[in-house]
């Protein structure tokens, strides 16, 4: 497994001249070798070399968790205390003008204790490199991402049939994390999204004290995680009857979902799908509204490649995986935003969500 | 109180050189303004320049979020496709040997999307800023500090009561995360870490399969936040009757925290703090087994300044908050770690964690 891995990661290293990897604690870390370390601010380093030579850099408490991943590459171990940089001036020999492709997750307090030792040296975002590795889904993926999807269809379901009118924002979310976990998943992919009334006119807005009100709209947007890939879902549900505004704006978005899911094919760019959903949108007046993009990606990470945003023009292929989530925010008021994960078939897609996109009251 | 902290972040700019400040949303960003966003691939900037300017560049979807924060700066918005950091270079007019202080949490991917802006400037980790203004924690901070130790303090007694052989790590750690959200915390502060048996002999082991066998001492490592602030105790209890080995070592380790919290007091180096743990782990001659360091500050951020390692000889302060936690880590057989967040006060310290450190049988 490591093995396959790793020849991509070097192939797509020398097409981009690159000399070197830094993988710091993150998903392109587990993709590689299944290690589930948290990044902190004691660093933690995976060094690629362009031949395929791995190296760690670790802390000293962190050496024996290492070892249990069984990768057979030499493990430097730094005690609390010592300064990591000092070995990886042993492991990185790097001509002045190398390339060094660094974690994009990576926190800068170590991109910026390194890059003195490499002063001519350029750095790029290790995406560059690991993004054209992970972008398409093996079948095993795949797989994953299905089961995982239908865990947040399981939840979505449940909290709808539970939410009510005088419930906070907060305790909605709690509740949703306790039901992932009641479902089966290993944690959440993200903190659920609980946006009710006119805080559902930001985007991301964050559970408040927020008492649920009876005409209310609620964005309800959220995923789990399994054998370590997400799930992401959005619904917005009614509580009440919503004015007429709200179902107007509500079946533009819904319409918007679905041509974009409908355009899903092999061989089209990604601008095309964002295209999709945004001109049913603007062809309501509605345009100034969507102020996000349509989707993202999603494997590993909750948010990767590729990104279904205008200015992207990657074809799509089959196995790449993404949102499809387009929303209208009406400042102060209210907002609708429905999201489903799509993947690229053969011809075609598969959508992995299948929880109805009709409008709910409660 | 935005005004009070800035003011005493431009003078610790000034102090060290530091021409601008980037925030990147972090426990930073949240310090001073309270804003609570998280971080992803779109890049979201506080900007603070040495004469107080404050100015935010972020996506067009969180302008609302961040306009709701009342804070007089402008917001300059940009849209998903286009790049962000054309709106940094109309911000940061440096001169070519400016020094930028940079989020530590920042993602590398976007410091090294701006640093080829500014070739000639040197970056450096804005905790050379943030650090000083927030180790000495106000009465405000110490009490929320206080209120959500008793929280943990609650979850530790609640979780010992119900753990029993034949469950897993991952369920008390999932058990773990409910209780913080029932004593009233608004989140976790940290993945509880849940280490039985030969596991508890990695010091940040993650929650697994295994069960909780009669013999094993357990690891409970768990801590709530509360706004903002964090909490993080650790216990190691013991599951049946301990081998004579385990008893002797839990021993060893409560000892060795109690004198590092006796010798607790303003003008003491952290170092000293260190060396009163580790003098009674290495005179028992488990010194090698005692892998990391005594400890770590507390606040906002789960890991921040002081940190208590031979390496420290900043002396403290009162108003400084941080960890004790020694641990003997036996490879392959079991680990122990003891740990409680302390305050140093006018004389002396106050400790937060209060629940009982003598060994539990379960």
């Amino acid at each position: 497994m490591l093995a396959a891995k790793l020849n991509a990661v070097t192939k797509t290293m020398s097409a981009n001249n690159i000399d070197y990897i830094i993988l710091s604690p993150s998903e392109n870390l587990f993709y590689l070798t299944e290690l589930d370390i948290l990044q902190d601010e004691r660093m933690h380093l995976m060094v690629i070399s362009a031949a395929g030579n791995i190296t760690f850099i670790v802390p000293a408490m962190s050496k024996e968790l290492v070892e249990k991943a069984s990768i057979d590459a030499p493990i430097l171990a730094w005690d609390d205390g010592d300064d990591p940089v000092e070995l990886v001036a042993e492991v990185i020999k790097a001509e002045s003008t190398a390339k060094i492709a660094v974690d994009d997750k990576m926190w800068s307090q170590h991109l910026i204790s390194i890059q003195p030792l490499y002063p001519q040296a350029v750095f790029t975002p290790a995406s560059q490199v690991m993004s054209q590795v992970r972008i398409i889904k093996a079948k095993d993926e795949q797989e994953k991402l299905a089961q995982v999807a239908a865990i947040a269809d399981q939840v979505m379901e449940q909290i709808i049939s539970e939410i009510e009118v005088g419930q906070t924002e907060q305790q909605v979310a709690a509740r949703i994390e306790v039901l992932f976990k009641e479902f089966g998943a290993d944690d959440i992919s993200f903190k659920p999204i609980v946006a009710a009334g006119e805080n559902a006119s930001v985007p991301h807005h964050r559970p408040s004290a927020k008492v649920l009100q009876d005409g209310d709209f609620v964005i309800l947007d959220l995923g789990g995680k399994l054998k370590g890939y997400c799930s992401d879902i959005t619904r917005t549900i009614a509580l009440g009857e919503p004015a007429a505004e709200m179902k107007k704006v509500y079946a533009v978005v819904k319409e918007a979902q679905e041509a974009a899911c409908q355009g899903v094919a092999p061989g089209r760019p990604c601008s095309d799908i964002d295209a999709l959903a945004r001109d049913v949108i603007s062809g309501h007046g509605y345009g100034e509204l969507f102020v996000h993009r349509t989707g993202h990606g999603i494997g590993i990470d909750i948010h990767e490649e590729p990104y279904i945003v205008e200015t992207n023009k990657r074809k799509l292929e089959p196995g790449m995986a993404f949102s499809i989530e387009p929303g209208i925010y009406v400042p102060g008021k209210f907002g609708v935003r429905i999201e489903d994960i799509v993947i690229v078939g053969e011809a075609g897609f598969n959508r992995l969500n299948n929880f109805t996109r009709e409008l709910i009251r409660k």
